[in-house]
């Protein structure tokens, strides 16, 4: 399984032009979870100068991508929800860790949490996916 | 009213890096409501070419700081949640609204959808903040 | 569309013995719409004296049902939420007003305002259905 | 701290008519912590034959209130979200087990997952609590 699930994420991440501009780099993977680190730069921040609430997201929904890809049907996202709890700095170093909590009949629910450099949790999100009829090609 | 959430969201959105990054002008203002606009770029794009879902989150997590900081009471996200329902592609142009549903003790509700340049719905967002003692100061 | 959304529903609340239970009368309805109506019991009180989340989130949850069943495809919830802003007192009067705000693909999105006899905002629900592709039989 | 917490959960259990009629029996309890279980009765199906939808978030929202007021401030729900993922039927046993999993400032969010009698996963909660200035007397 994990062979299989690593080339589905090398297929999604070699070409994801996003994923690369905010620096994310996968530290553990198998087919229902995804480890992924990011380090926030300068043009992340927002006004207050703190990462955008948009950044913590977009690590969040990549490690929920790659997690429920891996098992080789292609999956979608049908609702997500992040709750942030603490501030993020320039310079941060985060973890994002999506595991499934479930898989039943078309739908997969995902848990990701984001920690910091220090292992404080900075952010918690869920996410729902829809399992598609349609496998990976690889 | 009008004049000092345009005060607070300059404020907001002069020092903002991640908002110039993305692009986004703000089209209309007021305590309560904001409407935003971009244009999807290349690099904004996931592994399946089209955007990534943590842009359409962004801009609507965007459109909900300004809404909702508008009042002149200081305003942070306590829970958010999207849905994406078309795919957004390259040069599209994404129209965040975000409109307040209720503001209840220290509470506030928001609802944002967001839609292209042909005016489908491509995500819904809702977003409740907390409204902290502290006022802006302009 | 308006006949075959009634017969549906006819048919699932004819038969729902919790809705029953809440007293739940019917208001207003079609495909994509319903407004249910319901009077708060002792029975329905937490510890606090007011009324458990548990009652207005099942009120929202049956407007949901009807609202997205009434246009003949089979509909479960994928994903619901609420947020309670105001307390619910018995002998309140509460009117749940469900609206479709996109369908697309497999998926629909309702939201849910309930409102007491003073037509405030005590509830607010968003709800995601994954439209089956068996039909209603009536 | 678990005396304290079981006496504020009795205060609020003991006076909890709608936790009563669906018949809860608390299981495990300490502060940030609650496992309650029930029996699902006729009057508690929809329309489907299968519990209604607000069955399930009540037992996941009492346990969710038990588990955040233990530490001794009290705790209003801020937002909930709950996913139906295996039907229940009439007889069932469900167990629910409350958690939390993170307490910062003035807001905690807590897990909740159902399971069935053959310890299925029938539903997950997620629910953010504000905390209040004020402490539970007891």
């Amino acid at each position: 399984m994990k062979d299989k699930a690593k080339k589905i994420i090398d297929k999604m991440y070699l070409n994801d032009p996003f994923t690369k501009w905010l620096g994310i780099e996968r530290v553990e993977e198998s087919a229902g979870k995804s480890v992924l680190r990011m380090t926030v730069k300068n043009e992340m921040l927002n006004g207050f100068g703190i990462a955008h609430g948009g950044i913590t997201y977009s690590l969040a929904d990549s490690a929920l991508a790659f997690a429920s890809n891996g098992y080789g049907k292609m999956c979608v996202s049908v609702e997500t929800s992040i709750s942030h709890m603490v501030a993020v700095k320039e310079n941060d170093v985060l973890t994002a860790i999506a595991e499934e909590i479930s898989i039943k009949n078309k739908f997969g629910i995902y848990y990701v949490k984001i920690v910091n450099q220090h292992n404080e949790t900075v952010a918690l999100f869920k996410g729902t996916v829809y399992r598609k009829e349609k496998d990976w090609e690889i």
